[in-house]
């Protein structure tokens, strides 16, 4: 059983990755980080808890982190997540409380508590990581593996022409993590923007009139309008949930080893995520990509766990 | 039959263009410009001269032009295109001078002396294309299209991780010409890539045994070499002869309208060429680029044509 | 007697630049020579032969040159120099026409016709010369030497908290100018920002009550009220006229032989000219930089012969 | 009394400074935190406890820092610092070790003890400050003042022809810090290079013959040789002890409150610390920085507490 913390910006595929983390037998997260991204850090605490209370999985820790990026101005997506964050669903506010300890510390204990033993579960911009990273590089090494849901290599952008929303939001903590040495899987939009649940999949939802399925079908739905109006993407892409699914369904995706790398520069590349593919500057390669993936497989196993757990 | 002028650094599938041209009824080729890039401009001179008299074309004339980039230092692509440009094929020294005209003239009387008639294939770096846009800015409606052979949208690059060699070597004007309004269609790697002449199609010129049929297998011999190693790429890519294709045989390519542009700034993504697909920033589409091509078709009606021209 | 063709933007200091340089028997202007910048460089045209005409002197040729920037979007400075580029003066429209040749073949011609002889003082954007020197190389070395009002080395920007305004607007051209051999003298923020012209000095214009006068108060009133009000800089900045008095009263400034460039990164740096004054680079001095003047002596020189040429 | 924390790259300037410290009533230093800069962050923890030692001051805590930037690679000072960092003196191995608290962990448990009470004076790169401020921003409001010895505001660069060190090293965190809120003041080599300690000064410490002066006359005289072969200062640059001063002794210069920014661009301007001046971008003052210093005040201050220290 592979054990995480999942690092994440809940957002509606962020929930969807918790839910789909609860309903696989595979894996075990042992905590739930929260950092600015799709929402602002506090709501998105309120969103991690109150996921995990609908889905009664309250003893989950979830920790703070970091609201805002390192260095560059609050962005968050409300036109993709909406204004909660949860898109057209509604959660009771959470009882319970985020821990005392901070995301940055949490993920530092959890990881040098089991050497070798946690993975993380990286789903929205990297702030978090990069700070535990540069604060206690001792982690780089005691961390298993780090699956990251962020970038486009050979593919356009989903927040500027060029870049992807994760890395764009905190272009200088990815930055910092691809360049720390931890071990790193990035599962990019090139695959990602591949595995849509479509309306046929969410109509599968339907019968089972229960308050996840009802939660599935509303959050699920708005980013699926959004996407369809502003990028005729058709569907909703499971682009945090394949990032998941990197850590024990790996057979889903083809992974490359690469020289990887970000622009940090400001200008029309900022936040554009590359391959040096041919290694013109004889670098060693510092990270994986995932550049292609066996889209409905993964679409299908997901529908069908996440029906599961709803019913 | 369409008419063109012919923007070039030869270089060795510049020269292969030249004789595709050549070989081509659809279209009449009527100057041959030169500009700094594969090999220094005075030797793309010489090389373009050397080729036309080996095809007994000398009824073309040559003009020098611009023999370095706007604002960077001279790079040329020796590797690729061996010390004279013309890898492994060495011509004896041609017979004709250049034009007295300069190219950036020459390009602005052929084409304001038949407005809409003229198009332009620039397959080296547009900086004899920018200087004409920008002094003489009334060709820009007059031109009937530019096709060029540049960029890498969806393709990594074959000189950085993310740039195209033309692009690269004067960023710069290539954002002068994208920006320009002169009608464009780009002709990235991400087509050109697809399109390899094989060490099997180069051996079906063995047999002709003509200078012309010798030159072809000399020059594209070592192009193949350097991909192989370089780049595991296994066949000559016909960069340049597809950029002149697309001029008379648009049905090979599949070509899209879009907001392209280029980022000149000074770091990892100087050179990038890409297209805005989603349109986030609103602009108006400013030029074509071909992103699907049939590929196979294409190679082979150019070895057709080519090996006629040989015998 | 120093010969010289003014390169300008006019613009206010345009405008008294060319009344200087018609009141200064030490030196001779050939030419004028307009570019987009302060206003747009048809308007800057019309100035430019209206205030030849004030001050009598339609033997000039004026040409049309370049109507914007090589890369960036066209800026005018309307709120330093008003709506017609000439603050509250206003001139009846000129008799005379510019000339056929386009500005950058009349450098061209000016200066290859006498190698050596010919000065160029260019107090625009350096978008003409840029294009000058990279389509004829070879004025590069039969220029006397340019004069350059453009630059902030130690001193804050008059456009951007780094960049000064000619530099600003075409950066590009800066730096293919810097960097392209040809002999040249920066007269940047530096010194120009000391030689004010106050409304003392203003005042004693009034007496005289001729067009010249007039004009030579009013439009002085108009950049001085603006620079009061945004700059808390008190008096009316001779800055294009001290870059002319560098050619022939070269005594006022203190001219240091330097490593000079400009930043060409979209940014905050955007446009900033710098010095490097310990060569870390060693790099050879490419040009020379005016970084003390004795302020109050030229602008006595200059109410002093504006005033003459005024009665 | 004014309490303060140093963080500093132990370095020669860091050294003197640390004296200076000890040897000023007016202030009471209570730790040192260290942080890559003139010497790795081991060897400056080294130095740092070496100095105090020499100095009789082995109660001061100090605490091991970042030990690289946040995004670029090492850089260290030693052709201007010396091989140790500290020029020609050599001094004995430190019996002493540092904190276990991490320099980021105790600039937070200083600050947040007695909130309003403790003054930060920051010599070196601003890695440790900006983790702190983003980890633990509760620290911004707590701080009483942070003095920065760092940046060239309308002076030339010593590193590049633009940046200072201290920011080159890690503008990342120059911005981080900036832009926290932090309550700040600059003291840029605009006034550090004026504050000049010359070979006639450095005489003075030569009869003394205790152990302390003749570090201080070591140390200083590689400096001295260094600035003088390279920049033309005829002197040991007093930069980081006027950066204490700034904290108690703030009349001896002219400080102005800014809007303050740097540049992280990858380019000719990476590093640059700049002034809105003019407030073109409308943006609320952030920071303080030191314009004008009466510099052989300071210098005679400081010779003769450092002198008094020594005997």
């Amino acid at each position: 059983m592979k054990r995480l913390v999942l690092d994440t910006d809940p957002g509606i595929d962020d929930a969807l990755t918790i839910l789909y983390a609860l309903a696989s037998p595979e894996v075990k997260m042992e905590a739930i980080t929260v950092v600015n991204g799709n929402c602002p850090m506090e709501q998105g605490v309120i969103n991690a808890l109150s996921v995990l209370e609908l889905a009664g999985a309250t003893h989950i820790p979830v920790a703070r982190g970091m609201d805002k990026p390192l260095l560059l101005p609050v962005i968050n997506a409300e036109v993709t997540h909406g204004k909660s964050g949860l898109g057209y669903a509604e959660l009771p506010p959470p009882k319970a409380s985020p821990t005392e300890k901070h995301a940055v510390e949490l993920i530092r204990d959890l990881v040098l508590q089991d050497p070798g033993q946690i993975n993380i579960v990286a789903i929205g911009p990297l702030t978090n990581i990069a700070m535990a990273v540069r604060l206690y590089p001792q982690i780089v090494d005691a961390v298993q593996h780090l699956y990251i849901m962020g970038g486009a290599i050979n593919h356009c952008g989903n927040m500027t022409p060029q870049a992807e929303f994760n890395i764009y939001c905190d272009p200088h903590a990815a930055s910092i993590v691809f360049h720390s040495g931890i071990p790193f899987t990035l599962v990019p939009l090139d695959v990602t923007y591949q595995t849509l649940m479509t309306r046929d999949d969410l109509n599968m939802f339907a019968p089972l009139q229960t308050p996840l399925s009802d939660f599935v079908i509303k959050a699920s739905s708005y980013v699926m309008k959004y996407l369809s109006e502003s990028q005729e993407v058709m569907g909703c892409a499971l682009n945090d949930p394949l990032a998941l699914a990197a850590l024990f369904q790996p057979n889903l995706l083809d992974i490359n080893h690469l020289v990887l790398d970000v622009d940090t520069n400001y200008g029309v590349s900022m936040g554009k995520t590359f391959a040096d593919f041919y290694n013109y500057e004889q670098k060693p390669e510092n990270g994986y990509a995932a550049l292609n993936v066996r889209a409905r497989d993964f679409v299908e196993i997901f529908i069908e766990r996440m029906i599961k757990i709803s019913q």
